[in-house]
């Protein structure tokens, strides 16, 4: 069980979080649960960081941000003791939680389960644990794995004590076939395939860490998003609760061609036009702004029609256009090409779904539909199990709404 | 170089920590820095921990509280960076601090400096630790000394780096011969035995933890009380601050027969009249109240003049008064008394100095002084170093600027 910010925010809402694991204790189950820091805290811990030195080393970043989930670590433990539950605390570095020296965004390299499965048999005990932080075993030092971190602690949590699944509580109840606030027909998927939630998360649905879902696919843990709004009382811990659960492909018996549509505002397009059509000269693009850390996301190049020249698109973050387009123009001479054109007001819109594996021809519908509504398409990408539209940001709504009509997904 | 949590309660303030710590460094000083939490948080986290359960497990308290001084490590060892120092910081279980399993009053039992030690001479690297915090080894969980259990850990480590001097940078100048909100003549004292700031501050005076002057006693390690206000910069490193230096009783010189007066109004008297004067009556009282954990303070047996029956008098803090008197009341029958006498506004006050080992008459001199003020001694309690007199509390002020002018300890 794992359970976020704004679920422990207060002392009443970690005693409401305790109702939660007893229900499932109490129906019989071992269960380790997995803590945020109370909402703000973290702001405020890395608030001090950046006061005390814009340049701050990340080590001991880490030690004062990992404080925030110790905290309420212990409080959970309290709070369950109280209600007559065997509960610990355990930081990262009392498991512990190894991972590597990537401060501030450390991959977890390992947890041994096993003394959590001892106690778990011996006493009932529930391993209340410290989501977001680990220890690097070589340095002896706290890490921490990087914003949301938590979710990714819980399932490799859940996978090192071979746990039967992952439920994250959250502030939503589940996965959407696209924002409800966008398109309010939007529905609760029951079930999602690992691969499609990582394409939805990494599309700009901010349910999961993409990490969380790529653990959770590796190691085959099913995960459950529910809400932690709902009354603990009034769930029936062998029932089914209202929820998403992100699990193989194989378990979803009876898959749509399309199971989402993603979508993310804050893109910004560079198409570098008239390059030589040669090996190399991608490198001499996407070289640079690797170096700047700048993150590409789309990237489209045309076949030639005269196998001379070409253009080139690409995508960034739209806080990082205006370094991309620098670094493109001082490499100027080295890509050799004639313009620049760049927009910023662009939309990126993805349409998921593992059914695309075997069916034909989804993405041409949607190129018919959004053009009956004149909405022009930039520029295409695909893989197998999905496909992103770029477009003017401001059809963003009408295209996402027109897509979630045209592939079924509309409530009943 | 230990500093509290005033001195620690924002950025700025810790700013101004890590120049007092670059004017050490800069003299050519190897340096340790033990740091408290931000003023304020220790009190949060203590209180969520109550909110939780008013019953709530030490361990877990333990685990929650000491992230407070997780924090301000963190952020000095950056503010440092900043200026250029080598710094890193350490959590308690890092070095470790090893302490008993007494969670939120641990012991220290043992501190390994040498790695600590080799830093310095390696990388000049300066040691940010966390105070208050250590680790019980058998159980590999996080435990706290108590509060004002800061000062314990820079003496301790002091020891352990066998360092020249421990600094305990404080929201006041040194230590006085008594308070001075009392007796404005009060002076600050150069230098004071181990001895005598035992018994100031378990006293009264609210300087420092009584622990780590015992611990500086054992080890001998000088310890230095000065301020935090003075500005970095204005300060000397090669010179003699102001402050008051607490070390071993051969390195005080010129010692006066006084050393200080300190007195506690917060007491409550319980006499026990009319006692059988034989063996066992003594414990028949004083094991029920170590049963409830109340603590005894003063206690005034004397003999009795017809070899049978005695009044015993003893005080107890007078937030624990009620408790003790309920629980010699339920002890009736087992003591054997006829009636109790109780006051609860009373004070005491102690008259202190390692000076009166070779001095006769120095108590005399209080008792006719304070009749001729005709303030009435209720109870009288002798050490090798210090007596102490309980009265009403009425008289405190009063008492306290009778004897502090008649030890000549008035600033001239």
């Amino acid at each position: 069980m794992k359970f976020g910010g704004t679920s422990v925010a207060n002392i009443e809402r970690i005693r409401n979080v305790a109702r939660h694991v007893k229900r499932e204790v109490d129906a019989g189950h071992e269960v380790a649960v997995v803590v945020s820091a109370m909402s703000g805290k973290t702001n405020e811990l890395v608030g001090w960081a950046r006061e005390t030195s814009a340049l701050h080393d990340a080590r001991e970043y880490d030690a004062i941000v990992a404080s925030g989930e110790q905290v309420t670590s212990g409080l959970l433990a309290i709070a369950l003791q109280s209600l007559g539950i065997p509960a610990r605390s355990w930081q990262g570095w009392q498991i512990p939680i190894q991972t590597d020296d990537a401060h501030a965004s450390a991959r977890i390299t390992g947890i041994d389960g096993s003394e959590l499965i001892r106690r778990f048999k011996d006493s009932k005990e529930v391993a209340v644990i410290a989501g977001f932080q680990g220890m690097n075993v070589e340095s002896g030092r706290i890490t921490t794995l990087g914003r949301g971190g938590s979710d990714t602690s819980a399932v490799a949590i859940a996978a090192a004590i071979h746990a039967d699944r992952c439920d994250i509580y959250t502030d939503v109840d589940g996965v959407y076939t696209t924002d409800p606030r966008v398109v309010p027909k939007a529905r609760r998927l029951d079930k999602v395939a690992f691969e499609e939630m990582l394409e939805m998360a990494s599309q700009g649905a901010k349910v999961l860490q993409v990490r969380s879902v790529e653990l959770g696919l590796v190691h085959n843990v099913p995960v459950f998003v529910r809400s932690s709004f709902d009354k603990p009382e009034d769930i029936d811990p062998h029932g089914t609760p209202p929820g998403t659960l992100i699990c193989s492909e194989e378990e979803i018996v009876e898959s749509q061609v399309v199971t989402g549509i993603a979508f993310s505002k804050d893109e910004a397009q560079i198409s570098v036009r008239h390059i030589q059509d040669k090996p190399g000269v991608a490198a001499s693009i996407f070289g640079p702004l690797a170096e700047g850390s700048i993150n590409v996301d789309m990237i489209v190049q045309n076949v030639s029609d005269d196998g001379k020249f070409t253009d080139l698109t690409f995508t960034v973050p739209a806080s990082e256009f205006v370094r991309a387009k620098d670094t493109i123009e001082k490499a100027k001479d080295k890509i050799g090409y004639t313009k620049l054109d760049t927009a910023t007001d662009v939309a990126k819109v993805s349409v998921i779904g593992v059914g695309m594996r075997s069916h034909a021809g989804v993405a041409a519908k949607a190129f018919a539909a959004l053009s009956e509504r004149n909405i022009n398409i930039r520029a295409i990408t695909t893989s197998e199990i999905k496909f992103s539209l770029l477009i003017d940001a401001a059809y963003t709504e009408l295209a996402v709404r027109t897509l979630h009509t045209l592939y079924g997904l509309d409530q009943a």
